[in-house]
């Protein structure tokens, strides 16, 4: 169709979440402009993060994955989508880029007045032996799904190499489709964003499922077994012979077209932008998993590969193209920026909801973050008399200056994406622990608790900031001169306890004052904390030196898991 | 126990919610004053919220309902508790109260340095004919429940007077013991702080499980039956017979006390208190469902029974105490003030949950709060492509000068919940649609959508306030010089569609525009909204006066419902 009063052409490589945004965005802000789409595949805007699960049947049909196809995006939007289409080389100088037909063979140039690049990320394949092995899989589009689904039919057993989000969630599918399931992770720990101690809840979790879990356990080699399967090797000297190997250790940005037209990549190995996602070329914006972007929290620079940051990015770069073509016209009450990343994230497994927000601990160590504080707690996701209540573990971050919230990670029943959700926005918004104390949550016997675990972690904090909760640190557990002191039942303390602590029941320690040393540091411990932050409040205004081991023996046993 | 170095004592009238948080968060903060709970009732500190569930046989032990026994404030926290007595009067002048135990009848005076009232407040009992016959019940307390799950046992048949949160969670909870249910509500919705068109989700549901719905029908008597049971009468002329009635209309602030000791009462009828929960006399202070507070975002004075806000009250109450009675020496790094109340709710119902947050259309025109904007949604509660996606149907209120958020409601499937929480805390730091609009949210295709149901509620009202989405006023539907232009399929078009609209596909439209007239408004209109949108921005960039109706035929259908 041609353009009404302008023959200006926006061109966008790459079709899927951040492109096909940006090319449906562009549109609606501009009905003159011609669009067109360009993507190696043979789908734009397929369901990427539906492809585990269609690997594991909950998803049945492959059509379900295809959210919009080349004719809707004509039909609906005017926007001309050619799949099977790679983009060769861009001409900075006479602004026109070289599309190869991957189906006929032939080339041309395509002139734009405005470009965008989202290529996304391509798994990573390192150069190990026997990695480009008919039975060693990625899953990154659907006909890589399609593959994988035939050779389950067949198979009885895999191995997934990587313990991330899609490496477990590939794991959970193929064990819901009845093969037997090992997970090998270089990393001591599944999940590499969550910290380590809040990881072992679920590493726990997968083990109780039948997942056969190898941590530190770096892939060496993959070989042909002669009566088919792949035998894996681990730098543990594990052999592990499985039909299938899934291969789900990270993505890398596609950066290859950016790089040869000499746009800069950043320190991550991404396209830098800028925060209306335009790179260095005034006419070249760039979205999605490709793209270097700032930790929200930190300002570090990093590579996030998420569905809803490259939507934001196609829509701002939408925004700005519109800006650069046609003039800026439209009434901008707050303007558009890209604000960086925080990293909100879920992924439920075998029944389990994990999923975080912001910084952890391990990313503000990296960026040198000092002065922040931890809390830990495990409160139920509704009220205990209700039945069905379920432990959320969390770990809120924060900084001891002000207190405004850094991050929170949190692993547990139905309703942990809520409250991590909840603490993504008050994240958002600079909210301090003292906000998240006094949030005004809904509440129903059946939903949470009239103090909801965000409450409840806020106070935790806030009460620490004010002094009323001198918080001990997990790492120095077992230094001389402290004594340990476990203030649950008798009948708990005998079911388990940490070594060399002493048990005075809460409802004794009043009288019991004289019992304690005056020295040395006390620090108290529980079940999950409550109990403990009780007793504290006790001794410290009976002049002890007392702090609390935030997160009680719940804790304790996860850093034990961690570290063995 | 005696006290260490103060013999300061402080009193506390009522102890569930607010009470008994107050007590047990001013011995953390003190261990030396005495504190005295007193409680007209035979138990503290009990899950008032679980009572239906109780009555429904959810909860199947009474025991369940007991938070905290005085036992446990004993000796946990030296907390002095006197169940089953009242207090009959406050002598401001000698700082003293009147105890009188119900067991024996003995009256005592008590003396305090520091009184918090917090007696919450009792069930509506309008003098109607027959509103003391044995077979109404009202469910405030354990015993209440006890003798309802009593009558129950003999019972095939309810009438629940009172269509808001306990009236309905009522029904449910008999529904669910196998009894017939009626439902007498005087206004012409339920649940009164939704507005009218989202309550009509509620009242379809809530047919659809067979209870026998009767809105607009004030109760005008209740009758004795010869063979027991009561007849219900309402003002549309309707006779109920049941065997057993529930009135659930509502409660009145328990201010008796506070009124015969001249504490100044405000104007809908609670006690007055400053933002440290401190009533004029110096030395009193109350919290709970017998206070009177702010709306937090219209400023109206209120009155909102509910658990969490009683909480946090009870926690500023012991601090702003602490301060009175022993001066302030503990580190304040935010003062802690109570902010007022956002009215936050939720309530689960035959699988739907209803929740909301903020200021309610209602409640903004009802504080002359003029200039807000509103936009209507139905988005699902998780990607469509995998299974078991609900609708959750959402109605955004938001400042039109600013932006600034001012209420949801929200009725539909699991994570109705959540959004709402997300809101919740966005409206409590002055969040703005824009805000919304680029929130970072959990999102993994089992739990949302890369694009949220809290995003698309930022972007449809950013998009209206940008200038993108003029929206047509619901109200005026019907006005002549209108043209209403359904841009569905014809298939959609014709199982339903709006009287007197016009067919023409979103995908046609472009090729249509000259069947469309110019010199009147046209308004758009779909299925929920977003094809009227692409249609309203192609409309509006070839200069034709257009409006989308914001929520499309499922909104048309909710407002229909409402108004027969």
């Amino acid at each position: 169709m041609a353009s009404k009063d302008s023959n200006k052409r926006v061109l966008i490589v790459g079709g899927v979440a951040g492109g096909a945004s940006c090319a449906a965005r562009y549109r609606r802000l501009c009905e003159r402009c011609d669009i067109v789409v360009f993507d190696r595949g043979p789908y734009v805007s397929f369901a990427n993060c539906g492809l585990p699960y269609y690997v594991g049947d909950v998803i049945e049909e492959e059509k379900a994955l295809l959210v919009a196809t080349p004719r809707l995006f004509k039909d609906r939007f005017r926007i001309e989508v050619c799949t099977e289409t790679e983009i060769r080389s861009i001409d900075r100088d006479k602004q026109r880029i070289l599309a190869k037909s991957l189906r006929s063979g032939e080339e041309r140039w395509e002139s734009y007045d405005a470009l965008v690049l989202a290529p996304g990320a391509g798994a990573l394949r390192p150069p190990l032996p026997g990695i480009d092995l008919p039975g060693v899989h990625v899953l990154r589009t659907i006909p890589d799904s399609r593959r994988i689904r035939a050779a389950v039919e067949e198979a009885s057993s895999a191995v997934v190499v990587g313990g991330g989000f899609i490496g477990l969630e590939m794991a959970e599918n193929l064990r819901r489709r009845g093969l037997g399931v090992s997970v090998v992770e270089a990393a001591p720990q599944l999940m590499p964003p969550l910290d380590e101690e809040m990881a072992a809840f679920v590493s726990a979790t997968v083990r109780e499922n039948s997942i056969d879990l190898h941590l530190g356990a770096a892939v060496e080699s993959f070989e042909q077994l002669p009566g088919g399967g792949v035998r894996v090797a681990t730098s543990e000297g594990v052999r592990l012979d499985a039909d299938l190997v899934i291969l789900a250790i990270g993505v890398r940005p596609e950066t290859g077209l950016a790089r040869d037209a000499g746009l800069p990549i950043g320190e991550r190995g991404g396209i830098l932008v800028d925060q209306d996602m335009r790179t260095e070329d005034p006419a070249i914006w760039a979205v999605g998993d490709a793209v270097e972007v700032r930790d929200f929290v930190t300002g570090a620079a990093m590579l996030m590969p998420l569905a809803g940051p490259a939507n934001r990015q196609g829509r701002i770069a939408a925004g700005s193209i519109l800006g650069a073509l046609l003039g800026e016209r439209r009434k901008q009450l707050k303007p558009m920026a890209f604000r960086g990343v925080q990293g909100t994230a879920v992924c439920g497994l075998f029944g389990l909801t994990v999923a975080m927000t912001g910084a952890s601990e391990k990313s503000l160590l990296r960026a040198s973050v000092a002065d922040y504080g931890k809390v830990y707690l495990h409160p139920g996701n509704h009220v205990g008399y209700y039945p069905g209540a379920e432990p959320i573990h969390m770990k809120l971050l924060f900084s001891k200056v002000d207190g405004k919230v850094l991050g929170a990670q949190a692993v547990g029943g139905a309703g942990t994406e809520r409250r991590i959700d909840v603490i993504a926005m008050a994240l958002q918004m600079g909210a301090t622990v003292f906000d998240l104390e006094e949030s005004e949550l809904c509440y129903a016997p059946q939903f949470g608790a009239a103090k909801d675990p965000v409450n409840i972690a806020g106070m935790i904090a806030a009460n620490h900031l004010r002094g009323d909760l001198p918080l001990a640190d997990w790492d120095r557990l077992g230094e001389p001169g402290i004594t340990v002191v476990d203030v649950r039942t008798e009948e708990e303390f005998v079911r388990g306890h940490i070594p060399g602590s002493r048990n005075v029941p809460l409802e004794q320690i009043r009288g019991r004052l004289g019992e304690l040393p005056r020295d040395g540091e006390i620090w108290l411990v529980c079940g999950v904390g409550q109990r403990a932050y009780y007793a504290t409040r006790v001794l410290l205004q009976n002049d002890f030196k007392v702090k609390n081991l935030s997160g009680g023996y719940v804790s304790y046993q996860a850093f034990m898991e961690a570290r063995h």
